[in-house]
């Protein structure tokens, strides 16, 4: 498999499921609720699922496919190609602003990296990463993020997890929110990844998130530096869902000792 | 004054100083800290404040001059024509980000809105309002604001109000907190009020923000029908610090009676 051939392909699918997203805005959505009542997903996102597996079976077909919606397959191990993906990640964004959400691809080879995506639609503006080849902002490189330091970070943190919650003991959080420069919320757990390999936020946690959330951005995270893991400072595990936090360096090792308490 | 005459030299203004502050990337920022560690200010905050001045002095030499900054005029009243303006509105957001932050400004005359601009300078999204002839995006007409419930409410609110804090009670805040969608913190007065005017949030609220952060944005609101008041549900006094909300109607009156509690 040639990693270049493979990048081209997923870039042509990225940006083609973008448009067809796009062109959805001028008809009606159709929204359900999944296993939470602000748990939301349209019809939108499964057919952006559905066109990518439609593509990937048809043009890789011994890659398997790791998709938000479920119609990709039931995986119990990480052997071979698998693409993770999330066909909109943010869809209470899709629904509510028509912006701020994104395309969150990742393609991994025996578990290992080999391509990431985030791709913010309304905004075309696309980060992807090879192993090994660094990661780019549309055509432009993006520079290894620079070390930061708790007093002048700027945290994406949810105000879920800094008030009591089953997840976390919120006093560490409180701390943490008076020790740090800013926090922000901005509803894409890959927007908010893309947001810190960028340097644009510093760090970025949560208490639960889905490999097809972080599957790219783990990939674009590793090709400048920013450190990924789960809030126990273990490695993430893409057959699960994990706690998560991605940081850059200077500031990962600060937040899971000093300020992350988890309650089991 | 012709009220067509004003909009079109202020919207050129704006325009000007956003193409200053951009080309302003490519130089060296110098910030300071002002009051608190966290407030922060650049050149080019002071400089786009006196850029407008500039202008705003030759051309309307009579009216007078509010801006974040404080190079515009000292107020005791709001008689005849006054400029309220922040040059740079979220100004972390444009040192760490170099996005996320606007020009928010307000025209009043005798302390009634006649104009009012948020611009997101990076985005290139002018919102604009006139006194009874409705707001904008853009070229595009903004519709009113449609009647929302909590329930299904995106609130823009900082994690710093739902914890133990000296404005507000925090258990009101965590009870809001469970009863909404979600909760999003972009970091920038002007921009999250640019949101609800344009139905991305249903509510914003703050527990302190200048005229400067507010002015333009509540001529916007009226022309759409949010509606905005202290959080004690009194009129905005456009001569000092203030409160802050601003929402969609029906969901205010129950935010200020059942959730908010402020602490003097």
């Amino acid at each position: 498999m040639n990693v270049h051939r493979l990048d081209k392909y997923a870039k042509s699918l990225i940006k083609v499921a973008a448009g067809r997203i796009k062109s959805s805005f001028t008809t009606d959505l159709l929204i359900e609720t999944k296993s939470e009542a602000n748990d939301l997903v349209t019809n939108i996102d499964k057919e952006t699922e559905q066109f990518f597996i439609h593509h990937i079976k048809r043009d890789f077909p011994n890659h398997r496919i790791l998709g938000e919606e479920g119609f990709g397959d039931d995986l119990h191990d990480l052997e071979g190609y698998i693409w993770i993906l999330d066909p909109i990640d943010g869809t209470m964004n899709f629904i509510h602003q028509k912006k701020n959400f994104a395309i969150s691809l990742g393609i991994y080879k025996d578990g290992i990296g080999v391509l990431g995506y985030i791709y913010n639609v309304m905004e075309d503006e696309l980060i992807s990463a090879a192993m090994d080849e660094g990661a780019y902002f549309n055509d432009v490189r993006i520079p290894a993020v620079k070390k930061a330091n708790i007093e002048q970070s700027i945290i994406g943190i949810n105000a879920s997890w800094v008030v009591p919650n089953k997840h976390i003991e919120h006093e560490g959080m409180i701390k943490l929110l008076q020790k740090v420069r800013g926090t922000r919320s901005y509803g894409s757990a890959a927007l908010e990844i893309s947001y810190v390999v960028t340097g644009k936020l510093d760090a970025y946690m949560s208490m639960r998130l889905s490999p097809w959330d972080i599957a790219g951005g783990m990939v674009i995270a590793k090709e400048v530096g920013a450190i990924v893991t789960n809030l126990a400072n273990e490695p993430i595990n893409l057959l699960e869902q994990n706690t998560f936090i991605i940081s850059k360096p200077g500031l990962h090792k600060e937040l899971v000792t000093n300020y992350i308490r988890l309650k089991q």
